[in-house]
This record gives C-alpha cells, structure tokens and sequence, in this order.
C-alpha cells in the first residue's frame, strides 16, 4: 500500500459541501465525477499527495443513501494506492480478509478498485486502487 | 493543508489490531505511545507519506471510549499537516469552522493539535498538527 489515495466522505448536499471543504482548504474541488453505476456524484479536492473524495447519492438505493440514513454524514471509506490490485487481492485474501470485489471494478478518478469488508477491517471500510493506464 | 498526515482509528483491542493491521499493510507498526492527559493508547503504521494511528481507550471517560460505545470501533479522525497551526487556527475561525482547541495541545507523535468540531466539517472530526521542533 503506497499511499492513502484519498479519503471517502458521505454528504447529503454536494453543492453546499463542496463550499464548506472549499473554504476549509483554502481552494475549490478541482473536478467533479458521476459514477452511475455506483449511483454517486463525487468531487475530489487535493492535499499534497492525497485527496479527498466527496461522495452524495444519485438514487435511494445508493450505498451513499443507505450510509447517510445509518450513520449520517461523515467518513465512508480510505483509499489505499497499489501498484498491482489484483496481486493484493489475492494477499489480502490468503491473510484471511473479506474481499468484496475478487474482480476489480472500474471506479471514479480513473481507477481499477476493490472493497475490503469492514467486518474483517476493524469497522473500517477499506478501497484497494490501481490508476488505470 | 500540506496532506493527510494521518487517519485515526478506535480500536477496542490494540494488540489485536496491530495484528489485524500488520497482516494488512505487510508490516508492523513502528511506535507504540501512550498519551495518558487523553486517556488513550496508540500505535504508527506508515503508508508512504501518511500514517494510520490506532487508538485504544484506557480509562473509561476516554473520549475513544465514548465514541466506540456510541458508534463502533471505526475511523475516528483524519489529521490534516500544517506548517503554521495558529494561523490555520485564525483562518479557520474566520471561515466559520469551530475549533476546540483555540490554543494547540500537544498531542501524540510530537505534534502540536487543534480539531475542528465535526458539526461544522460534515460530521468529519478533523485534527490540525503540526510537528514540534
């Protein structure tokens, strides 16, 4: 794991987050992304070598709309970079890990992800990305 | 905000999560702390430029104690590098941001730390720090 790529961050309202981690970091998302397949609007913000994503649902049945109605907002996930996905998938399965995807999966910003089951994570919801080149 | 310069994590159990987290990551933590003005234990993993610090309560009032028997061993914080903590302390005043530590306490890691109260940072407890020198 080379780096925490970026950190998840579950909003009900993209826009007016979007404002608030602005005047937080002293300057404005630099892009904005729709996964539909994941039902996500998401915008990413930079801190040095690390993002931070912003992740509001697009439908009720979004895994966003299920956290925020769980947990209300906050941190959803962090984001691991890898070299090789599909090579830490296998590791991380022989260590006795939950991998929720055993087939990485296209996500945001460009990157090949898989999900590591919280249960087995210390309640933390963990993404393994491989920047697609 | 030069880049995350940590995520903390509340864990009931440390030895049992610096297992958990060795077999993650591929090694060990690096430094054991205790920080008994917080009534917590922590442990340092590095993942290139960042760290992950988990945290165990030792004492009941611990704030990780509280937060653990109200939402779950999880992600408890992320901390943001600073160079200049009392003027990121004034800027973020001024934005609107609640800080609960107008003056910097010094925290594990030789930092010096102020969080943000997460009311005002989208349900995100956010800690400032700043290396002591």
């Amino acid at each position: 794991m080379k780096k925490i790529e970026h950190i998840g961050i579950a909003v009900k309202n993209l826009e007016k987050s979007n404002q608030l981690f602005a005047s937080l970091f002293g300057e404005p998302h630099y892009k904005i992304e729709e996964v539909a397949s994941e039902g996500v609007k998401t915008s990413f913000f930079k801190s040095g070598p690390n993002k931070i994503e912003l992740l509001e649902a697009t439908k009720p049945e979004s895994p966003i709309a299920k956290f925020i109605e769980k947990k209300g907002e906050g941190i959803h996930h962090i984001a691991f970079a890898v070299d090789d996905i599909k090579s830490e998938i296998k590791r991380l399965q022989k260590e006795g890990f939950t991998v929720l995807n055993k087939i990485p999966k296209k996500g945001a910003d460009n990157k090949l992800v898989a999900f590591l089951h919280p249960k087995t994570t210390n309640g933390v919801l963990i993404e393994l990305c491989q920047e697609i080149e």
